[in-house]
C-alpha cells in the first residue's frame, strides 16, 4: 500500500516536472478557490475534530493549533497560497552555463527534487501551505497528518483533489494519507521518496530521523546560544538577550544558553552581565547557573532577593537542552575560542549570537561557529523565513548539506545538468583517446 | 577510539574554518613539497604493498590501481595538488545579501561542511587528492584506506603530518586511519562527522549507504541510458552510442541501456537503429535484447551472421544492471513518455541521453528525466568533472540533494547566514509584537 502511494507520487513527479510555470500557478489558484468554496464543509469537519480533541482531553495548545475556526485563520491560509503563487518560479533557472566546445553547451538548471513526504501534527493549514509550496516548486507531495485532525484533513483533501481535477497537474501530485499505521512503511520507500519534511514536535522529528534512509529536512532541537563579551552596552545586551529568550519561548530560534566571557564577570567590567541577568530575572526567566556564575551574581544581588527562587544550579545536561519555556542555562567561558568550541559541540547548528563591540571578535565568531545562522548583536529570533525575506517558509533545517536555516522555496529544488550537443563523442577529446581540447568558456545570456 | 578520531576531526574543523585562503593554500604547497621530498620512501613502501598484493593473488586491475611507481603517476599526483591550489577559494563567497532593516544586514556565505570521512580502496593517490580538496574547502578529513595499501598509506600519512606541522592547519585536520575494523565505528559517529565520501566499488558504496546515518555523497550504480528516435542521422546515432558504451566500459558514465523508439524500428525509418546496432556489434558489444528488438534486428541481419553469439535475450533485471563491460541491454519503448518513465524508474539518476533531430522531443526529454545529467545528442561519457570544467573532481553524486553529477570543490561547501546588527530585537517588528516593517532590500556589493 505504502509502496503504491510512493510509486504513484513518483509517476506524478515525472509529469509535474514537465509542466510550465503557468500550469503550476494555475493549480495553486484552483486549490485556493476550491478551498474557499468548500469553507463551510471544512469548518464543520474541523468542529468535529475539535470536539473529539476536547473529549479526549488534549492539551489547550494542541487544540489551539488544530482550530481552523479561530479569527481569520482560514482566510490567512488562503492568502498564504496566493503569496506562494506570486513568488518567482524556483524551477528552470540557469545557474551555470559553459561552452565545452563549439555546439556542445552545458547548463546547470534548477529542478524539482521529486517526491516529498510531509509528516505533520495538529495544524491542518499545513495541507494548504505545503500543497502550494510543493506544486510551485514542481514536486509531488505525500501528506500524512495526525489522527487528531482526521475530519478536517479529509475535507481538505477532498477539496484539493477536486481542484487538481481542473488542471494539468496529475491527481497523484498531492496525495493525502490518513491511515495511522503507514508512517513507517512510507519511511521505507527510499527508492521512490526523495525527501522527508517533518512538521511537528522534536520527538516526531527525532523518531523520523532514526527510522528512515531518506534524507530528512528539518530540525529536532533548536539549542541557540548567546555569547556575551564585556564590551557590549549593558542596555543592548539586556534587550537582545531578553527578546531572544522571551519573545516566543516555544520557538526553535529562542535562546537556551548564555555563555558569559570570563572578562565580563570581572567586578569592573560586569555592567553588561549585570544588566542582562537583572533583565532576565525581571522578565520572569529562570536561570540555571554554574557556581562561577552564581558567585558573580552574588556580587550584585543579595542572597535574600525576590529573585532567589529563579536561580538554580545548572547540570551539564542543561547545556544540551532546549527548554521551550522561560528558562536559560548560564555558564562562563574563558575565551572566544572556548565559546566557539562550546557552541560547535553542544549546540544544534541552528542560530547563535555574539554580543560585543569588538569587531575582530565578532568576525572570528561569525567565521568559527558552524551553525546555519551566526549573528552579531541581533536577537536569535530573527532566524525565520519571513524575517529573512523568503516570502514562504518550508521549515528550518539544522543539517549541513543542501538548504540550511530558514528554508524558502529554494530548499525544494535541486539542479541538474543539461548538455546540448550535435553528436560529439568523448573519444575525440584529450584524456579519452582524442586530441581535441575543451573550450570551457562561460556562455553569456545574450549569446 | 573511533569517537576520539571523530571528535578530534570536529575540533580541527572548528579551527580550520577560521583560517584564511592563504593559510589553506600554504598547507597545500607544504603537502606537495613534503610528498616530493619523501618520494623515495613512499615508492619503497608502495613496492612492499605491490609485492604483498601479488603474493595474495589480487587482480591485475587492482594491482594497477595500487601501483604508484608506474610512469609519471607520482608526479601527476603532485601536479593535482597544485591544480587544486590555484582554483578560486570556494569558501567565503557571498551568495545572498539582504538589508533586513537599517543596520541589520543578512549575508549568505559559503562555508566548509565540517568533517569528511573518506573511505577508499586501492588507489593511494586519493590521499593526496582528497587532502588537497578537503583543506582547500576548509574541511577536516578522516581518510580510511584499504588494507592492500597499508605501507604506502603509512608513508604518505607520515609525509602529510610532517607537512601540516609547518602550517597553521591543525594536525588533526587530516587524519589517516589504518586499522581495519574501525569503519563501522566511524560510520556511527553521526554527531561529529558530516559527510561520507566513498571512493571505490559499487559494493563498497552500497554497504556504506546501508550502514550509516551520515549523508553519503557518491554513487553505487551508474545505469545510464540512451533513447534513440528515428529522426537522428544514422552515423551520429552509431558514433555516440558506441562511444558511450566502449570509450571506458568500466566508467560509471558508460551507457548500459539502449531504448529504441517504436517508430525507429519501422522498416522505412530504421536507418538509425540499424546503423547503431551494427556499429555496436562491430565494436564487440554484446546485446541483451527483448523479442521485439530481436525481430527488428532479424530484418537486416541474417540469422547465421558472424554476430550471432553477441545477441542474447534480455531479462527484466538487465534493465537495472550496470554491466561495467562491453554489454548493453536493448528494448523498444512506445513513446517518449515511456522512455522518460522507464529511465526515471530503472535508472540510477546518473546521466541519460536522447538522440533525435526533433527539438521539441529533446526539450521534453531534458525537462522530464530526473537524472543529474540529461543530454541531447552527446555521449554520456562527457559526465565528468574535468570535462565539465570543474578543475578537480570529488566524485560523482547520484543523490538528488546538495551536489549532483560530477562534483567539484563546490560540493564540499555549504552555506551559513551571517546577520550583522546593532542590537535589534524581533519584538520591535511586525509579526513578533512590534510595528516596524522589514526593508528586505538587496545589498549591492558597492554599498
Amino acid at each position: 500500500m505504502a509502496e503504491q502511494i510512493a510509486l504513484r507520487g513518483r509517476r506524478a513527479a515525472s509529469v509535474l516536472k514537465t509542466l510550465s510555470t503557468q500550469e503550476r500557478n494555475h493549480a495553486l489558484s484552483c486549490i485556493s478557490s476550491t478551498l474557499s468554496e468548500t469553507k463551510n464543509e471544512i469548518i464543520e469537519a474541523n468542529k468535529l475534530d475539535l470536539e473529539a480533541a476536547r473529549k479526549a482531553g488534549l492539551s489547550p495548545s494542541l487544540i489551539k493549533r488544530l482550530d481552523l475556526t479561530q479569527g481569520d485563520k482560514f482566510d490567512t491560509m488562503l492568502e498564504g497560497i496566493k503569496d506562494v503563487q506570486i513568488l518567482p518560479d524556483p524551477v528552470g533557472n540557469i545557474t551555470l552555463a559553459t561552452r565545452l566546445d563549439l555546439g556542445l553547451d552545458l547548463y546547470r538548471i534548477t529542478c524539482p527534487i521529486g517526491v516529498l513526504l510531509v509528516i505533520f501534527e495538529a495544524r491542518p493549514e499545513v495541507i494548504a501551505n505545503i500543497s502550494a509550496l510543493a506544486l510551485k516548486s514542481g514536486n509531488a507531495a505525500i501528506l500524512k497528518g495526525g489522527k487528531e485532525s482526521t475530519h478536517t484533513f479529509k475535507a481538505m483533501a477532498h477539496a484539493v483533489t477536486k481542484a487538481l481535477a481542473q488542471t494539468s497537474v496529475p491527481a497523484d501530485a498531492i496525495q493525502l494519507v490518513t491511515t495511522r499505521d503507514e508512517v513507517s512503511e512510507l519511511l521505507a520507500q527510499d527508492e521512490y521518496i526523495d525527501l522527508v519534511i517533518p512538521r511537528g514536535s522534536n520527538e516526531l522529528v527525532r523518531s523520523i530521523k532514526n527510522n528512515t534512509k531518506i534524507p530528512v529536512m528539518g530540525h529536532a532541537d533548536g539549542i541557540c546560544s548567546i555569547y556575551l563579551q564585556s564590551s557590549i552596552e549593558p542596555e543592548t545586551a539586556a534587550r537582545v538577550t531578553v527578546d531572544s529568550k522571551t519573545n516566543y519561548p516555544a520557538g526553535c530560534n529562542a535562546v537556551e544558553t548564555l555563555l558569559v566571557d570570563q572578562g565580563a564577570l570581572n567586578d569592573h567590567h560586569n555592567q553588561a552581565f549585570k544588566a542582562t541577568i537583572l533583565a532576565l530575572l525581571e522578565a520572569g526567566v529562570k536561570l540555571k547557573v554554574t557556581p562561577e556564575i552564581s558567585f558573580a551574581i552574588g556580587k550584585f544581588l543579595e542572597s535574600s532577593s525576590q529573585y532567589d527562587s529563579q536561580i538554580v544550579p545548572a547540570t551539564e545536561l542543561d547545556f544540551r537542552t532546549e527548554f521551550l519555556e522561560l528558562t536559560i542555562a548560564v555558564k562562563a567561558v574563558a575565551s572566544i575560542s572556548d565559546a566557539i568550541t562550546h557552541i560547535n559541540e553542544h549546540g544544534s547548528h541552528h542560530t547563535d549570537c555574539i554580543l560585543t563591540k569588538d569587531q575582530n571578535a565578532a568576525d572570528l565568531f561569525l567565521k568559527g561557529v558552524e551553525s546555519a545562522g551566526v549573528y552579531h548583536n541581533a536577537s536569535t529570533r530573527f532566524a525565520d523565513g519571513f524575517r529573512y525575506g523568503f516570502g514562504a517558509e518550508v521549515g528550518v533545517s539544522t543539517g549541513k548539506l543542501h538548504a540550511r536555516g530558514p528554508v524558502g522555496l529554494e530548499g525544494l529544488v535541486g539542479y541538474q545538468y543539461n548538455l546540448r550537443g550535435a553528436g560529439q563523442i568523448a573519444g575525440d577529446y584529450l584524456g579519452a583517446g582524442g586530441s581535441k581540447e575543451f573550450l570551457h568558456e562561460e556562455i553569456h545570456s545574450d549569446d
